[in-house]
């Protein structure tokens, strides 16, 4: 891109899972403190030096009856007096609050930004978790029809099996793939494999979308700081990232507004432009994390893409370009604002060859696509090393 | 500021008050209607150059069951595809959106933005009411005790009256001045006028604050478009205000954490920020939108910002620089996330010399202040001609 050379210096992460016992605002310092260690260990002590934090965060009034998290989570991870703002786009919630970071930076504002997405999602159950995790869609239009996001995904599968000719068996792969991944993953809510010819006959959760084919939304916290390529090098920092292309769209909001529900617009639009700044085209993507909340939105982000043909995108060659390398949304966990982080704090440990048993071999520059509702938001990031 | 000259290029809003007959979205849609209208009156078409939209709002989950505002809304304005997001600081979150429009253009990434501040609080009333607005409030350690911001702001001018020896009475003058200018504001809540002598006097809300010095909450919606100085000058625009400072900072969250409650630190921090940047000294400020959601916040903020000595605050000139010149949170109401911006457009009235019966003469340089929970939060926007 034209604009500054941004790097991703530190990089944190809470296990993803039911954090009863922890707070909000501990279970985001958790992944603050994680990164914060991180930035130290590869050569600066970020702590004074970060002067914007990001939070990114979906469900903090309605489950905690706690919003205005920015000043919250700023004062108690010990950064007062810093500029903190929340911000909220769905289940894209987390990413953006990665991009936000990436452009104060970038605007000349400040030279370091924290982003750290959290998520208290097991606090509610039943009707009240329902209520909050359904307020990415259109309440006035949709919700107030019973609509959910495992509803939506169940109605773009049913079409898509409609118009392909696919059985639910095809889907298969991502999340036989995810779990395996997520088994080696000690962050991972879930690290149990799942066997393909299990899939189709799991129980159904809103037809032909089945348990196994559905991220469980969980809690969870990761953070990420960001500097400017000039201040990194002068500290002579170690595993430095550098984030080469940002960006994110939008599409029409509901299904119902769309020309063709198949056609997922918002990730076309915000890959294009992610691409285009980072100069490079889909080919040299060595690794992939999308937003597999349900394998329906994995095809078709690929298909928008440009990896597959429409029709194709379930058939993807899972070792052409490893997808979902630490379990993705369905084994990692889906914790809604704070999954976009995981997803950009995940592909760092990729490219500083930091990944352990789920390295990706000669990983040199990943692609992480995190969507709200049923993408209707899409941003988009590629790093590089 | 050292980074790109932003400018302001259109402006609009609608009137503050109870908009039961309107949907959330299309209250946002009015005032960017008008910002739209606004910016083709003076020589540009922004519709199709708008590249990023920031949505401030603060209750869109707990009132409306609708989050995912920045989608919602760019969609419903015509603005598909774009980049969309929801940002939120509490009560701060108006001026938060209108910053972060700022610093997208800033860093590059976009040349034109839009930030529209809205807010429907008043589709809930009672406990849910209450419930929803002291959410900007420490959930685990404030509300939970059934603190809410009039209290605070009760507890502030209790101890501000016993330090200093004042009476109510002593800050009456905020109220009136409010009041005056908004009677002259048709987008104004209150119109009608309040006397002195009858300010100590009336209903109390939370002891000492009363019915005359708290700012009523409502309805409305904002919106600013802000791009660079050259694309605005290319198009040999009409009425471009300039930005010559942004800045947002943090306070302890909670008044039982700071060492004095009775100083503002996030205004301090922010004013001093937004000012150097703009390279100027308070004296060359005109005219002044302050955050007056009571008349103690007022007071504590100008002490916070060196207009006045510690405990001599209340009795600040409001002749030597005019103040909450359309009638500030107090007469023209206080729609919470769209505050920030109705303060942005008011100051961009001023600058413009479009303010009508509310003009301030000779008005080049104007201060806008936003404040989220109890100053925990604080964004301050020094704007010129």
């Amino acid at each position: 891109m034209t604009t500054k050379q941004i790097v991703i210096i530190g990089i944190g992460q809470t296990q993803v899972g039911e954090h009863w016992d922890v707070s909000l605002r501990h279970l985001a310092w958790q992944a603050i403190e994680a990164a914060l260690d991180d930035a130290a260990a590869n050569g600066l002590d970020a702590v004074n030096q970060i002067e914007s934090v990001y939070v990114g965060n979906m469900l903090g009034g309605l489950s905690s009856q706690q919003d205005h998290l920015g000043a919250l989570i700023a004062d108690y991870a010990g950064l007062r007096g810093v500029e903190a703002v929340t911000v909220e786009a769905g289940e894209a919630s987390g990413a953006t609050a990665v991009r936000q970071a990436i452009m104060a930076v970038q605007s000349g504002q400040v030279d370091m930004a924290l982003a750290v997405g959290v998520e208290k999602a097991t606090d509610e159950t039943g009707a009240e978790a329902i209520r909050s995790m359904t307020t990415s869609l259109d309440a006035d239009f949709e919700t107030i029809h019973g609509a959910t996001l495992p509803a939506m995904a169940g109605l773009l599968m049913q079409r898509y099996m409609h118009e392909y000719g696919t059985a639910v068996a095809d889907f298969a792969n991502f999340s036989v793939n995810a779990h395996a991944n997520g088994a080696k993953n000690e962050y991972a809510m879930f690290r149990n494999l799942i066997k393909a010819e299990k899939f189709p006959n799991a129980p159904l959760v809103a037809d032909p979308v089945n348990l196994f084919d559905a991220a469980p939304v969980a809690d969870g916290a990761a953070a990420v700081i960001v500097t400017t390529a000039e201040v990194a090098y002068s500290a002579r920092m170690r595993n430095v990232i550098k984030v080469l292309g940002s960006a994110m769209a939008t599409d029409a909001f509901s299904l119902h507004d769309r020309d063709d529900i198949l056609h997922f617009n918002a990730v076309k639009l915000s890959t294009e432009r992610a691409l285009k700044q980072a100069g490079y085209g889909r080919e040299v993507i060595n690794i992939l994390e999308l937003h597999d909340a349900f394998t329906i939105m994995t095809t078709l982000a690929l298909e928008a893409m440009g990896y597959a043909e429409r029709g194709t995108g379930y058939q993807f060659d899972l070792n052409q370009t490893p997808l979902s390398t630490f379990g993705g949304l369905k084994a990692r966990g889906n914790p809604l604002g704070a999954t976009g982080v995981y997803q950009i704090v995940e592909l760092t440990r990729q490219l500083r060859g930091q990944a352990g048993e789920n390295q990706v071999p000669d990983a040199k520059i990943g692609l992480a696509q995190n969507l709200g509702g049923v993408a209707s938001t899409a941003v988009t990031h590629v790093l590089g090393v």
